[in-house]
């Protein structure tokens, strides 16, 4: 089993640095799937967009926020994609966006559903509470645990702009991951497409991690500037989100084609832009 | 319908400021439950716990991760959970802790799913994001929202006890949530029994508003020191919270009957703090 390092740089080598969110709204699906129950329309509708753009990308990355809204049915669905997944494009790195932190015992039952069950390899996170919180997925060495850093929402920098001995509170939180927290070498960071300048700042701080960076498209962020900021010392190490871009490009029954013209214009931007 | 405030304010009137959580973890579970499949195995367990602790308590407060952990089944099991309270218990606030916060259109699903379908009372968030990303559960005025602002595990102080303007961020995280976040007067905080200094802090800061506090009993967290710190000025505005302690006080055939005398020991200790 590749671990989830191997298989993003595998993806990078490539020279594919797209990530397609798979974050299904039923109210924005194209018509020509609402005929079926919702649990069927939503695994078609992902499926459709993973065939349609799997070569383009070094990863898929559901929230499972729109999961959750559709309860047990919306578990069910997630598990399908995933296995899909890795089914149609084997050792292609998916990313649970779930924005977790917890207390250890508890995150032992977040570990075992999305590492253990449902086979994601890697995962978001939220470090307010700490290293001491996280553990519990950092154990999983051949995992990825992306945290967020600074994030694109306009209001990001409430706190995490705050300074803490003439330095932001995000570049302290990016010290701590890079020097503390990525004992097993499994850690990422998440950062705002929307942010170039930071995402600059974070980029010396943490050397070669992987950056996951969403925000270009419907957010605002710039490719050319978010290439020229997040890229490591080799020309890689980013992992470039757009979700609804390319979810959403038609609403037609060429929704499909339209999916990949768009992750393929995203990708050749990215790749002139390197 | 009576908001969350509201039924809180009921309880602590008739003198309840316990809270028990609902994290059910299969093995340990009484082995008198374990013939079922798990799915009824739970919500046997959560009932019974329910049916054993409601007239002592001021609230329920299922964590989604043990939930999650039992995927589609878990999700089925949470929602009859919180059916159960609200049937056996009307006006019981139900508290999901979840520890969610993500951007705007993503926790649009997230409340649609907590507040709407499965009818919680009230969530835990995470602050890091900052106000913007939180605006969809503050938007209900109805349900409760409660922030985290100093965390209970032993590692809370790596960013919250940092010092902004001499001021630790735990601080200004309550002050911006007390001044900015509660306009809808529907915010709340998390504040660990482990930290009671910190507890009088920020009490001082959030004037009445209520405070969640985790970490009593197999954490570490102490009844007197917490109730001295967490109480405001009518001598309430706390929902003490434990979990392990309650539910699993006894692995036997009487579990519920050990339950309900541990919850009741902590009521009892709670009441002669105050």
């Amino acid at each position: 089993m590749k671990t989830f390092r191997e298989k993003v740089e595998a993806k990078w080598k490539e020279k594919k640095f797209l990530c397609v969110g798979l974050d299904p709204d039923i109210e924005k699906l194209p018509l020509v799937l609402k005929s079926k129950p919702t649990k069927e329309t939503i695994l078609e509708f992902n499926k459709a967009i993973i065939d349609a753009t799997h070569d383009l990308v070094c990863a898929f990355k559901p929230n499972i926020a729109f999961y959750e809204s559709y309860e047990a049915d919306g578990w069910e669905v997630l598990q399908q994609t995933v296995s899909y997944i890795h089914e149609k494009a084997p050792d292609m790195p998916v990313i649970l966006d779930a924005k977790r932190g917890d207390i250890g015992n508890t995150n032992d039952s977040y570990t075992k559903a999305y590492f253990e069950t449902l086979k994601f390899d890697a995962v978001t996170l939220h470090p307010y509470m700490g290293k001491d919180s996280l553990e519990s997925f950092f154990k999983y060495k051949d995992k990825g645990c992306f945290i967020l850093v600074r994030t694109s929402n306009p209001g990001a920098g409430e706190f995490q702009d705050l300074k803490v001995n003439d330095k932001p509170l995000y570049e302290i939180v990016a010290e701590h991951i890079s020097k503390e927290w990525n004992l097993n070498k499994n850690c990422g960071v998440v950062v705002g497409a929307t942010y170039p300048e930071e995402l600059a700042v974070i980029r010396k701080i943490i050397g070669d991690m992987p950056i996951l960076i969403p925000g270009i498209g419907s957010q605002g962020g710039d490719i050319e500037k978010t290439v020229k900021a997040g890229k490591d010392s080799k020309g890689q190490g980013m992992i470039i989100h757009t979700s609804r871009a390319v979810l959403y490009a038609s609403s037609g029954d060429d929704f499909a084609d339209a999916a990949r013209a768009e992750a393929e214009r995203l990708h050749k931007e990215i790749l002139e832009a390197l």
